[in-house]
């Protein structure tokens, strides 16, 4: 590894980032605490003391995990992409871990590339907590109609008005979404949990957890079945469930129209 | 839950405990810091002021945890199951939870009882961090002969005289165990990841520890096949690996002679 700076064309990185949100404040700065960009930038800073804006596919909220969030910035610095991946790994507090490093165009926007994301919720369900998933899971006590859940899960497939779906903060106008994939499962390896995978175009703010509060209030009976279908329809948010917490939300995923490079191996 | 206190004669309460012991110095006090058996005193205190000694299956190290250990008190408070679990889990840190409740005769000691325990070590294999196993695994960089290392583990099973394998804190005069599972696998949900099981009758002080470290020597070439072969006749701490450090450690499962109650039931 060699961080010799040359006087080269600027160019882009992009990174792939996995990272516990429990003890962060999101990944960008809404009010005060300690942020993922903020911690991001203090590393590369210690590899290019001249690094400019951070781009982001998804400004996650406080105590929201990450994956694989896709984050990118430009350098002039001739650094392969392993010598990003060993240097940044060093100067990153153990919440925040580089999975990949690619080289882009300068100015590479990933949240303008992406064409797709997917979330994961994790709901641990029962009285009995889980060390390991403190901060990681949503716990809840009631018993679950998981096949009611799942039925109501289905009405997301296929695209519309999410208006009613979104926090107070999002003044989008445009709030039609298409959504790809959404499954609630159990977890062989963990069968305490549940899992719900949703994979959409694109995501309004707060609608993976208006969505999986939803989900939990039919599974609980305090939601009547059919409600999707109501605020699609009524476009109004009282005809859904609550907001469910940010700790078992993970970004799984996010899909770039040009991913445009070569990813650097895992190393087995 | 009611917590009347009543002139009953003295019975056990047998806890099964789940804990992330990476911010603990322990499960009992070795050197200074917070310990497990200290904030779980704290919180049993909060229900029983008078409790008195806990008796714990296994004593774990600094930065190891555990999904089942096993810990007794004796008390003269009548409460059921339920309570005691709904109760210690409003006293408990997120990092500790009670898994289940069981009453027991007053004096029990899971440690006489135990004829079995079973440890888990978790490897995490590259260069590539994960934020959600910090702490909760062993990141080995070098690449490791999956084969050689499961070749090795087969060498331990059944009786031999493990006085090679300590720590030098342990003193036991018998060093004599039986291993009747070593097993080193790769989790089809976590691939990056190897898990060690192994289940024996007693171990000695850092075993598991001595031979995790010893396998992962054999898997990256440092230390020749054959070793606990070769330390069995040897008894000799050299003929074996490094020490692994206590993150991936877990203690998974203790198996006791008369398990003697009727367990709460999960809730779901």
């Amino acid at each position: 590894m060699s961080a010799v700076a040359s006087a080269a064309p600027r160019h882009g990185i992009l990174l792939t980032l996995a990272y516990d949100g429990s003890r962060f404040s999101g990944f960008a700065p809404q009010n005060n605490g300690v942020t993922v960009a903020g911690v991001l930038r203090g590393a590369i800073r210690q590899m290019d003391p001249s690094v400019g804006t951070l781009r982001v596919a998804s400004r996650t909220d406080a105590g929201v995990h990450a994956r694989a969030q896709i984050v990118s910035f430009d350098t002039e610095l001739q650094i392969e992409s392993r010598g990003w991946l060993l240097g940044l790994s060093a100067f990153l507090p153990p919440e925040v871990a580089v999975q990949r490093v690619a080289r882009v165009a300068a100015g590479f926007n990933p949240s303008q590339e992406a064409h797709a994301k997917t979330y994961h919720y994790w709901i641990l369900r029962g009285t009995i907590r889980d060390p390991f998933l403190a901060g990681k899971a949503w716990r809840v006590h009631d018993r679950l109609d998981l096949a009611a859940m799942q039925r109501e899960a289905e009405q997301l497939l296929g695209t519309h008005d999410f208006s009613a779906f979104r926090g107070a903060a999002d003044r989008r106008e445009n709030a039609v979404r298409t959504i790809s994939r959404a499954e609630l499962s159990e977890l062989p390896e963990s069968p305490r949990c549940l899992r719900f995978a949703i994979r959409g175009d694109r995501f309004l703010y707060n609608m993976v957890r208006i969505i999986v509060g939803t989900l939990v209030d039919v599974g609980r009976g305090r939601v009547e079945p059919g409600s999707f279908a109501r605020a699609f329809a009524s476009k109004e948010r009282t005809d859904l469930g609550m907001t469910a917490p940010p700790d078992g939300l993970y970004l799984d995923r996010v899909e770039l129209e040009d991913w445009g490079h070569s990813e650097w191996p895992n190393q087995f």
